[in-house]
């Protein structure tokens, strides 16, 4: 299954993946989803918002068992973001055959649509969409960075724009959803577990800090004279990791815009756009009123004019606690007496964290011996992946085949 | 005669001048210049370079005085730099010749092309290639943000791109030349002066910091895990600043450039830019030598490669002495007995410090009481500019008139 997917959408100078929604790359993608489907005897369905399902089993018949996750990627991204979560779920199906397991439930492999957002600059497009978290009328404005609108994306590509929407029929026929996805943190390793069951998607959010100075000449203005907002930048992407360490948070500034942008000329606008998560809300607003406070007083300090927006904000997603309690046991059972497997938290948005909200909700990591994520470097060993689709296999096995 | 020239080039948005090299408003502020020259009988020259002069009295006569600055101006500049030294020299004149004054030397306005490099990147065009301090071939490679290059422009304005190049001839009629500028700071408005003399152009120069971590993600990434670029570039910010104050010189970081630039993700690139000058090349050394070397312990802290090329470099420029020193003294007597005039050093790059290689050269001042700069806030006083008229009309009847 790898070998096949493995060129698709590569790029030959990164290294990276460029699998953006509706481009040729993720048509590939979604050739190869038909194709593995089909060689399982399983039934294809293509969904109003361009989701892929291979069903094992009536769909209708409801309660359905579901697995899966996303071919997409970010800007020269890894190869298992994503696409470990379809294999496994393949490879686990395979595997349920293998010992003649006897299924009690519908089960369905699913793929869903623009799950990074890399295009279209919002994540999850396809879960969020059927969930009726994103409105017919806000993804007909979705642009990329050429000026093509999602609809005329999606029609370009043989989809019709006007046929997306809430899917609540179609949620509604499942019991249980499991994602399988590469761990994008060290914790696993740091632990020496192979797979981990997720507890809950940290509450994350996006902030926009506007520094206002003067432009002047960088040459001849003094440095008395100046209000360089820079230097209220700076500041206070050092005041950013000092909050987010004290707190066992992250915060990142991570993109920048500057005006005028000249080498010889004092900024006059400094925008950083913040990035931070927490384990809970009260320490990320902790975090993020800590920084926005220390802005301001460096920002007072040097006569720079500081407006901060919240761009976004998802709070926090638990997941269902009797599933993976349910989860946890068969793991443990098959692991033996007395071992536990691992629950963690994540700070990653995931198209499970969007379905929770409709339907009770899982997912599994497996070990990433770096870290590294959204990078042509993400890894995973071998011998983890196959223990992740041994987990995700028993996990299937334990709900479908009671 | 400002008022003919005060809307050609301005940006009704913005309210900043936009007279860049070789465009139409260029086209307007040479038409502007032409007809000066023509209502005061003067003999107008285009020289092979595209700079504009205008001649009282033979100019193969030799050891000329000229007088006079730039038309053209940074994106969004102000109404003065550059213009106010062109206006005042025609003013200049008309004083002179209501003083009845008789010239015994020839006389020249000058308006220098694409001083400020505003459309092709590169400072001082006219002056450069006059001088031989830009070569053919490398004019002939600048380009502009359109991707026009330098002889397209110059074809497309009516000008022979082939024609550039030396004019020693040209610079060797010259006896003295006598820029006046608005001052681009607040030396003069500190002490209280209408009119300065300039001493030195600072030593200056532009060095690029690339600091070089890793590529992740923002919200799973562990802050022990990461290699973050912009801490390391944060610090520096903030060296540069305290090396600068600490050796009475400047140092900005007006220019950044990070990649990949995305709001959930940890850079792998954060490239700045620093603009440093010090009133002499020991200070400016020790400064950049100190900021640098705060970098490399920051960048060696967080696991960043940092790398330091020096972009590009102009040393100091100091004004003949025996030019400088007469003006000062002809200055000194108008004033009266025991009033001197402020020689001041200044940290930008002009056309006077190109020529002064070649000629004997010289700078006046006037008062700009913000100090602002290369902004539609730029401003100087009517009666401060009345003065430079003046100051300048009496250097030229000192130099030219004995």
């Amino acid at each position: 299954m790898w070998r096949q997917l493995k060129p698709v959408g590569r790029h030959a100078g990164s290294g990276g993946y460029r699998r953006f929604a509706w481009t040729g790359a993720d048509a590939d993608c979604r050739d190869w989803f038909r194709e593995q489907a089909e060689a399982r005897g399983l039934a294809l369905e293509l969904d109003r918002n361009g989701n892929q399902w291979a069903w094992l089993g009536d769909p209708s018949a409801g309660d359905a068992v579901v697995t899966g996750s996303h071919l997409d990627s970010v800007p020269d991204g890894g190869a298992f973001d994503g696409p470990l979560g379809v294999v496994s779920s393949f490879a686990a199906l395979d595997e349920l055959r293998g010992r003649g397991a006897r299924f009690t439930r519908p089960l369905a492999v699913v793929n869903f649509g623009d799950e990074e957002g890399a295009r279209f600059g919002l994540a999850c497009v396809g879960s969020r969409l059927a969930a009726g978290e994103l409105t017919v009328e806000r993804a007909h404005r979705l642009t990329d960075a050429d000026g093509i609108t999602l609809p005329r994306a999606m029609e370009a590509a043989g989809h019709d724009p006007d046929a997306i929407g809430p899917d609540p029929e179609r949620l509604a026929r499942i019991g249980a959803f499991v994602e399988l996805h590469v761990e994008q943190g060290r914790a696993l390793d740091l632990t020496g577990d192979r797979v981990g069951v997720a507890s809950a998607i940290w509450p994350h959010g996006r902030w926009r800090f506007d520094f206002r100075g003067e432009a002047n000449h960088a040459g001849t203005t003094r440095l008395v004279d100046r209000r360089d907002p820079m230097l209220s930048y700076a500041e206070t992407v050092l005041a950013a990791r000092r909050e987010a360490q004290l707190a066992g948070a992250v915060a990142t500034f991570g993109k920048i815009s500057v005006e005028p942008n000249g080498v010889n000329a004092i900024p006059s606008l400094v925008r950083g756009w913040l990035d931070s998560r927490a384990a809970d809300q009260t320490t990320l607003d902790t975090v993020v009123h800590g920084i926005e406070k220390a802005a301001r007083e460096y920002a007072d300090a040097h006569g720079i004019h500081l407006d901060v927006v919240r761009e976004s904000f998802t709070p926090v997603v638990e997941f269902e606690h009797a599933l993976r309690d349910e989860i946890a046991r068969l793991l443990g059972q098959e692991a033996g007496a007395g071992l536990s497997v691992p629950v963690l938290g994540t700070g990653a948005g995931h198209d499970a964290g969007i379905l929770s909200g409709s339907v009770p909700t899982a997912m599994l990591f497996v070990r990433n011996p770096t870290g590294v994520s959204h990078s042509p470097a993400e890894h995973a060993d071998e011998d983890d992946c196959v223990a992740g689709v041994t987990a995700l296999a028993d996990v299937l096995e334990g709900l479908a085949c009671k």
